[in-house]
């Protein structure tokens, strides 16, 4: 109890070796994670949250480090969470900070970590929801959550920042297409990166003329941007209409109404979250087994089954 | 009840008639669908389900018709659902079956359903399954299951299989990186389809070289196949090579242990789903608005407020 009181207090300081211990917490799923951010909570809801997504080889990592650069050089701090959620199976790569932005770990402005694949309980969107709480109490002004890839684990993520921005290539083929089926709803921005390749203002084009056939009204269409992250072309541009994009909101009513829905969103997923563990206590694997040979061999159906399961997690039934 | 029986007794005969409308009930998740399939489980289990997925574009559809076909010159029958989870926003287009293949949508042996997006609850899985229980009580010797894309989703889906078919296609370019993640360990066969174009052979061995270096043991890698759908090329050997795979595992008993473990699966989803379901009747929006508020006015905290939900839900506490 003291233990977390004097944890906190650590992290409000900003202590980078408390935050980054505090992140570990949270992915070991650790009690104390729980407290911590019990007892930070009050604190959090100062930083603007910045979610930054887009299939591979969309050069987002420089993007990325690019707009963290540019936010020093307004002098704000930023917090940073690379999330590759990758494979279910292998619990895929992560890509090592230090070597990644090597300019930036040892700015003290600065708070960079990654996240990987968690267990199947599919903790990863809530574990990067509790880690940019701890930046937040920490007093970054801004939290950038990148995630690689462009699947609904991915999306998920994203959608809890105040500003969704989502970063294309000139010349993916088929990417487009792909952007169509759900990831287009989340995009506050779009970003069009490699702005320097040919084909990057006819994909503008076709970003545009995509957002035009959707139906977003008119004075709500996401901007489409050009960038080229690797000479800088277009980051400060970018970061402006992301700070206009929340300022609107703040002004409109419609920051607030954002983060109320996610945290609507939160509470039910931390409390399915909780009721998938209970279950996990609950029933024991030899009962599933048993109940799994019955329906095999045709004795029993699975929705005779889950509906005797149902019971007993309600204790409803012997 | 005695309508259900009547029902029942429909889709044992085969009648395409009443197999479509157990199949909207169970889109529609009308309890009756429930009790239909109760009722037909002791028939179900003799159908061999093939599932089929891959990126848009890699002439699935066109691959699955050669294959159906090729099976129905067997005399055997088959019946076929075409699954697009797409879009969780847009609801998702749905190609029209009789449009897409109209010399065997007037065949008897063959029976084409499409299903699009389901609710927010997650139940497309679901219902694919279900409807597999509807076409394996109805007496189909096999049941392909294919899918547009290679998310989560359509992971979850196709794993319901007793053989897995994962099409690619020369040329994708950071396709072959996209398979590694995450869809790679659910093939039991590779086909790189249009293997008339020039990088076929080469996307070949890079599946192979991918294979090889991945965990399976050497007489579990699973083989690599060229077809070119719109010739037919391949698609005999293709077929042999499914048959093969599911013979193999019969013998050895991994038929049935891959049968028990998609059981798990199954039973423990639709416990999850009714427990999401349950969730929904015991704690009304309004509960959910207030709490948010009192989240937002950081009077309490996330977790807090899933605690007290929790307990709500199992009649602890007030």
């Amino acid at each position: 109890m003291n233990n977390i009181q004097e944890f906190s207090k650590e992290i409000k300081k900003g202590n980078k070796r408390f935050i980054a211990k505090a992140i570990t917490l949270i992915e070991n799923e650790d009690k104390q994670a729980t407290e911590l951010i019990n007892s930070l909570y009050e604190f959090c809801g100062n930083a603007k949250t910045i979610g930054i997504t887009g299939p591979p080889g969309a050069g987002k990592s420089t993007l990325v480090g690019e707009l963290v650069k540019h936010i020093r050089s307004l002098d704000k701090t930023c917090g940073l969470i690379l999330v590759d959620p990758s494979s279910p199976f292998t619990g895929g790569a992560i890509l090592g900070d230090r070597i990644r932005m090597p300019e930036l770990t040892n700015d003290s402005g600065v708070f960079i970590r990654s996240m990987g694949t968690r267990g199947s309980l599919g903790g990863l969107a809530k574990a990067t929801r509790d880690s940019v709480k701890i930046l937040d109490a920490s007093g970054y002004d801004y939290v950038i959550i990148e995630t690689v890839g462009i699947g609904q684990a991915e999306t998920d993520i994203v959608q809890t920042a105040d500003a969704v921005v989502v970063v294309s290539v000139p010349g993916l083929g088929d990417h487009i297409q792909t952007l169509k089926a759900g990831i287009m709803e989340i995009a506050d921005l779009f970003v069009v990166n490699k702005a320097d390749k040919d084909g990057a203002p006819k994909t503008a084009r076709e970003l545009r003329l995509m957002i035009e056939m959707s139906n977003y009204a008119v004075e709500e269409r996401p901007p489409v941007l050009l960038t080229d992250a690797l000479s800088g072309t277009g980051i400060p541009e970018l970061f402006t209409k992301i700070e206009a994009f929340i300022e609107n909101n703040l002004k409109s009513g419609k920051f607030e109404s954002r983060r109320k829905e996610q945290l609507l969103f939160e509470i039910q997923d931390i409390l399915d979250y909780n009721v998938k563990k209970y279950i996990k206590t609950k029933i024991d694997k030899d009962f599933y087994k048993s109940k799994v040979e019955e329906i095999f061999n045709r004795e029993t159906t699975p929705y005779v089954v889950t509906e005797e399961l149902f019971n007993i997690l309600l204790n409803k039934g012997e």
